[in-house]
């Protein structure tokens, strides 16, 4: 499976990948999906949000194992952010039939649409329109660099952006959703573990930090006559490394923009956001608290005007404890329970079906670069946890 | 005079100029410059690199006094670094017929081509032609941010860009060149006199940075395990400020490029430009040694990979001493002389020709910014002092 996943959307420029939503190394891992469905027998289905489907067994239920991740990637990704969930699914079938267990529940394997948000700027596009977390006249307003929205996309790749929205019919089908996932740090390669169950992903939001000051000559501006936004950005980096080291959170500053950039130029202005995440709401907002503080000292000290906004926040979402529990003794009980600080479709489905994660061993914890990467022998044995976990709850 | 040029290239939406090389606004500020030389009977002609000339008296006597600046701007700059001196070389010869003096050698008043570099990067580039310091070739390779060269741009202009090249002839004509500036610091302001002498232009130089580390998920990538280049930057900025304040420099980080600059990502690259001055060479060496030392000290701490390249660099331009004291002479020896961080087409020439600079008070030392100003007091102080020049040079 791997051999022919492999090739789609392979940059031999960065060695990363470049799966955007609706173009058309998205469309040839939609047809490998497919062929991979078809090649086992399944039931192939798109649904109106552009998920793909394989059922085996009766939708009709209403108690259907789903197992599932996603297939587009972020700029210059690693092959395993969610292919490794998709290929662990046909191949934890293959395992299941060939243990000869009979289903007592349907089951169905699912690949979610642009769940990197590489291309619109919003993450998980495919669950959140099937869960309503996000309606179609806010999908409508999603628009790539090139000024396409995504409605356009979804037609010039032969879908019907008419359809898209809400899809509680087919999320009723649903009993429980499991999403395999590689690690993207290195707490099991810490513990030693091969597969660990996820027990929440952490609360996390994007601030908007707007240094202005006052652009001038830099040449021959005296240093006492300035009023350099940089230097306020600067403080504010460091700042932000300092508060989450003491509260245990992380807090990064990976995206920055300059008015006017020119190398002569004092800057009037610097825009840099910050992204951070923690374990829990009050120790998010502590870390946060303290950048914004220790950022408006730097920015009055040097007469710098500073707004801060915030351009998103997700609350923590706690996986359902029942389904988490169920999982952990279906494998033995000696697997260990992790939090995460990444967003994943199985983080939307959780509000409304019962939803866990398994988590495949990262040895260096690099995660959407192209050093991302998972031993063969922990993929095989994420599998095999897989296929303990389908098999425990789908069959008799 | 200022009324007819002020609407020139002028944005509402910045309250800045974009007079730039080649452009609409560029040929609006040319036949300014022409109709104010044929209202006075001057000749004018222009050049094979695209500098205006109006001449009173013989060129081909070889000894004419010159004066003259720019009219081009920076993006959004202000009204006066350039057309302050053109105005003032008009009207102090205005100021020379109203005193009705004999002239003895010939006057030229000039606007050079393309002094800021805004379009096409490079500073000075007309005068750079003409004093051979610019060949035909590297000239030929300069392009704009939409891809366009500088011969195409001239072209489009209506001049020919087949002539460009060292002019030795017509700077044979030259036997001094006085530019007047709006200085662009406060030196003038802090000890309270309206008009100032250069004494030399600052060495300066451009240096790259590049900071790499390992591009990772900002969510889920334990502190410990980053290797961020934006920590080993943030550092290097305040270091600069820190060392410039040391040695009496100035040292500016005021553009920035990130890869791949995204909310949620680690960069795995960090660009600054580091733009430093000092007034003089062994100054400028020790400081900027100083911050490249701090941030390869930052950079082995955070396990990030640090290339430091000289983009350029102009060793200091000492203005002719002999010509620098006759001006003090002729003011009446008591104006100041200052040494300034800025490049200017007098620069240039005085690698070939006896060059001398006067600046006018800037009360806030803005430049490059529409906030840039000086008061019309001191305006017309700055043209009594250069037709006091003119007329102790030039006339019997």
């Amino acid at each position: 499976m791997w051999r022919s996943l492999r090739p789609i959307g392979h940059s031999d420029a960065s060695g990363g990948y470049r799966r955007y939503a609706w173009t058309g190394a998205d469309a040839d891992c939609r047809l490998w999906f497919q062929a991979q469905a078809e090649a086992r027998g399944l039931d192939y289905e798109v649904d109106r949000n552009g998920n793909q489907w394989a059922w085996l067994g009766d939708p009709a239920r209403g108690d259907a194992v789903v197992t599932g991740s996603h297939l587009d990637s972020v700029p210059d990704g690693g092959a395993f952010d969610g292919p490794l969930g998709v290929v662990s699914s046909f191949a934890a079938l293959d395992e299941l039939r060939a243990r000869k267990v009979q289903f007592r529940r349907p089951l169905a394997l699912t690949n979610f649409g642009d769940e990197e948000g590489a291309r619109f700027g919003l993450a998980c596009v495919g669950s959140r329109l099937a869960a309503g977390q996000l309606s179609k006249e806010k999908a409508y307003e999603l628009r790539d660099a090139e000024g396409v929205s995504l409605p356009q996309a979804m037609e010039r790749a032969g879908y019907d952006p008419d359809a898209i929205g809400p899809d509680p019919e087919r999320l009723a089908r649903i009993g429980a959703f499991v999403e395999l996932h590689v690690e993207q740090g290195r707490a099991l390669d810490l513990t030693g573990d091969q597969v660990g169950i996820a027990s929440a992903i952490w609360p996390h939001g994007r601030w908007r930090f707007d240094f202005r000051g006052e652009a001038n000559h830099a040449g021959t501006t005296r240093l006492v006559d300035r009023r350099d936004p940089m230097l306020s950005y600067a403080e504010t980096v460091l700042a932000a490394r300092r508060e989450a080291e003491l509260a245990g959170a992380v807090a990064t500053f990976g995206k920055i923009s300059v008015e006017p950039n020119g190398v002569n130029a004092i800057p009037s202005l610097v825009r840099g956001w910050l992204d951070s995440r923690a374990a829990d709401q009050s120790t998010l907002d502590q870390t946060v608290t303290a950048i914004e503080k220790a950022a408006r000292e730097y920015a009055d000290r040097h007469g710098i005007d500073l707004s801060v906004v915030r351009e998103s926040f997700t609350p923590v979402v706690e996986f359902e404890h029942a389904l988490r529990d169920e999982l952990g003794r279906l494998l033995g009980g000696e697997v260990p329970v992790l939090g995460t600080g990444a967003g994943h479709d199985a983080g939307i489905l959780s509000s409304v079906i019962p939803t866990a994660m398994l988590f495949v061993r990262n040895p260096t914890g690099v995660s959407h670069s192209p050093a991302e990467f998972a031993a063969e022998d922990d993929c095989v044995a994420g599998v095999r946890a897989l296929a303990d976990v389908l098999e425990g709850l789908a069959c008799s």
